[in-house]
């Protein structure tokens, strides 16, 4: 049996910008599908399946024996065969992004995986949100900053806040990761450790900035005093201070005057954070302050660029209200270098398995009596939710990877995209580092069409007949 | 330092309802808590942060000499108090679930661990929206259903489908868990296995029944087939069939019929299963095949009852869609028990920190000269943000449970809902197993007040008081 992962749509359904950065395999590979069964795990599962049914039935089936086999066989190793495409890869929606194959006695196991292999969906699509988030910024750059879109200040614009609205750290670490490879800030530290020291030999990945939050503030006897002791520690390099903790407005027209002198006598770079009220406004007040106490510079642009100071936001941020600010934060003649933000929810849990359409669907059985047949799934109604039929792989074409029937000598070894990761245990793979896979993906996204028809000609003539032969 | 975690809103913003399921402070308590901290993670972690931050500075704040000072004395647990309500417990919104006390050398560890805590806002949010569910679902029982809202068959009504559309398997258990305080069906099955064998003893906790998707539906020559080998293997019992794979509407006018008088001879109940359109339209059309194919009863209430089949619906669920599926049901005269409901990532994972609006913020603070204050956030415009002043307390009025502060002789020692459950290092919890925990939950959820003031009277004077005091 043949089974493989799809993505059935770009980030959001956007039909315009279909593009994806893949990853996350690795994770999941090494920390569950080279995982060894033992015959004690497998009577544990025997006793939980046994019990696990509604009242009426005698037991929830449970293929024992297959278990046992492959424990004795594959030294406990589960009995498939993955293929993948490469961590960091760029492709557009529908091209498969693994493959699994089962044969012999273990075919029946072919999906058994398949909830664990499905959650790649997360660290892909929190990866492509973000990359999109970088995308927006960019342009911003590339209109109003000294430098551009290639600007060395373009990596810290981004800074992941999510960690505490993730569900559970090893989500954290998986979705913070994904973000990093885009973005250098982030204070989702079990990612950046994870990074450094697991993905990277450990060269640092992420950056972060001395910052206050409310408790910081609040528990100084005044926010005027909490922003002087951050002075007196960090004044001569980059901070940021909170600045709603009573009264936002009264705190940008009176605190930050009274902190102005000290904070130019340290030299260094002081960010202001906004964190309620409506997001657009409170980052062009931020500004206006800013150019009010500090001054401003115009740049080559035409841009205002506060001198030693700017604005975090770090609330209600998503790739809407990332593109809004910076609208208006243009529109009012500010330099986008002037503003950072922090997502928290926004990129790390507000996705789901529908944002850019994950599944697995079987595509190819042979039967007992040993006819093979290519099997798809065509729901009427909802074409996106189409399979395709057959064993598949992947080549470029013009550059832009497309989905081809594995036979037929149409793809060779070496071209096709998906590559064996897993073959009944493991084998040797050949990891990039994280260093390695930003550039990767840098390149590939700015080189991949934003949309693209991915299905070859052979496969769409398969398509074809197999609807054909089978009526469907 | 004091700092106390507070879910700041019911379940999505609602002001009508803002009642929830407390859940899942024992896993973060067992499973990060109770870590012991080792010399080599501290230099891990130094090593780290030494690393971490943006490129003008020199290394991120680690206070290593404390970590190494804990280690030494509290034998590397972490050096604070927890207090927490106790799981399975109902209150209202604004009721701090957890308080958080260090002291000493120790004191400026106080929210250390406020992310890994904070995450306590996932199982609570859904235990939450899985009750809630619950009451839509009972409510329709009542009207439609022969034995009402206690019939056996309403913890069968929603089943989990969540466990693909999690972010990671951690997520799974812990989400997966959090559905079970209130139904027993699931197919997250390392939820189900955590629960039986971690939380309950061994006895089983969840339910499921043998049911096909699409790829068992496209590997049969036909759907028929697929489904008449379902009746073969499970026609006596219940078994539930996907029926989109090519053509949903033939499948249930021509498929169906087909497959009739085998499943009539089989005696059982068949579960048709859509999965995709327009999910009312989908139930619908379902329920008016089953009385076609298989005839109905009407019930002492009215309602018609399909004759061995009936249908669940797991595609585009949240809790808005069910109540607008059981309303559609019921006006086309249908009993409730006629439909089951598949929640997946809508139960699982379109949630977040926002939807109960969960924040952790410090409360009290004693000076290095011994002088004590308690402090509050009070941001203008957002009222819902303001965090109370002080150590706090919560006791039972009049059954409600109420915010007190915690000194001052308000709140016995036993009647405090915010008990110890770690000092330091480990101490002597006990804990219900999951039937007890599922009966508190029952039993709570339906006595306590849909909403309530949760502020008593000295509490109230206090916060009036310290805004006073500090001119906020």
């Amino acid at each position: 049996m043949v089974a493989y992962g799809e993505f059935r749509s770009g980030y959001g359904g956007d039909k315009e910008d279909t593009r994806m950065v893949f990853f996350g395999l690795r994770y999941i590979l090494e920390t569950y599908l080279l995982r060894q069964w033992t015959i004690e795990d497998v009577e544990k599962s025997e006793k939980f399946y046994r019990t696990h049914m509604a009242p009426a039935m005698t037991s929830f089936p449970f293929p024992k024996d297959l278990f046992l086999r492959f424990i004795e066989k594959h030294d406990g190793y589960f009995p498939i065969k993955l293929e993948a495409l490469p961590e960091g890869i760029c492709v557009n929606a529908h091209v498969p992004v693994y493959q699994i194959t089962s044969t012999g006695e273990f075919a029946p196991l072919c999906t058994y995986l398949e909830v664990i292999l499905t959650m790649i969906w997360y660290p892909t699509t929190v990866a492509t949100l973000s990359r999109r988030a970088r995308d927006v910024i960019e342009a911003a750059f590339e209109q109003s900053v000294e430098g551009g879109a290639v600007s060395p200040l373009v990596p810290s614009r981004l800074h992941d806040f999510g960690f505490r609205g993730c569900c559970t750290v090893e989500q954290s670490v998986l979705g913070g990761v994904a973000h990093l490879l885009n973005f250098d800030g982030t204070d989702t530290l079990s990612a950046a450790y994870y990074a450094q020291f697991e993905l990277n030999d450990g060269e640092p990945i992420g950056v972060s900035i001395p910052a206050t939050e409310h408790s910081v503030m609040t528990s100084w006897p005044s926010e005027r005093d909490a922003i002087l002791n951050m002075i007196s520690h960090f004044g001569s390099g980059i901070f940021a201070c909170v600045m709603d903790s009573y009264d936002y407005a009264k705190a940008l027209a009176e605190v930050v005057p009274s902190i102005a002198q000290a904070q130019k006598g340290a030299g260094g770079y002081m960010v202001l954070r906004p964190d309620s009220g409506d997001p657009v406004e409170a980052v062009i007040a931020a500004l206006e302050a800013a150019e009010k106490v500090f001054g401003v510079d115009t740049n080559s642009k035409g841009y205002k660029v506060p001198r030693g100071c700017g604005v975090i936001q770090g609330d209600g941020i998503d790739l809407q209200k990332l593109s809004e600010i910076l609208a208006a934060v243009l529109e009012k003649g500010f330099s986008a270098e002037a503003v950072a933000f922090g997502m928290g929810g926004g990129l790390l849990q507000k996705v789901n398995r529908d944002t850019m359409s994950f599944a697995t669907k079987l595509s190819h059985v042979v039967y007992a009596d040993g006819t093979p047949a290519d099997i798809m799934k065509t729901p009427t109604g909802d074409s996106a939710k189409i399979s395709f039929p057959g064993s598949l792989a992947v080549k470029r074409v013009g550059g832009v990877p497309t989905v081809f029937p594995a036979e037929g000598g149409h793809v060779a070894l070496e071209e096709n995209l998906l590559k064996v990761v897993y073959d009944h245990g493991p084998i040797q793979n050949t990891w990039k580092n994280f260093k390695q896979l930003r550039q990767q993906v840098a390149q590939e996204w700015a080189a991949l069409p934003k949309a693209a028809d991915v299905v070859s000609e052979p496969l769409a003539e398969k398509v074809a007949k197999v609807r054909h032969d089978r009526h469907i």
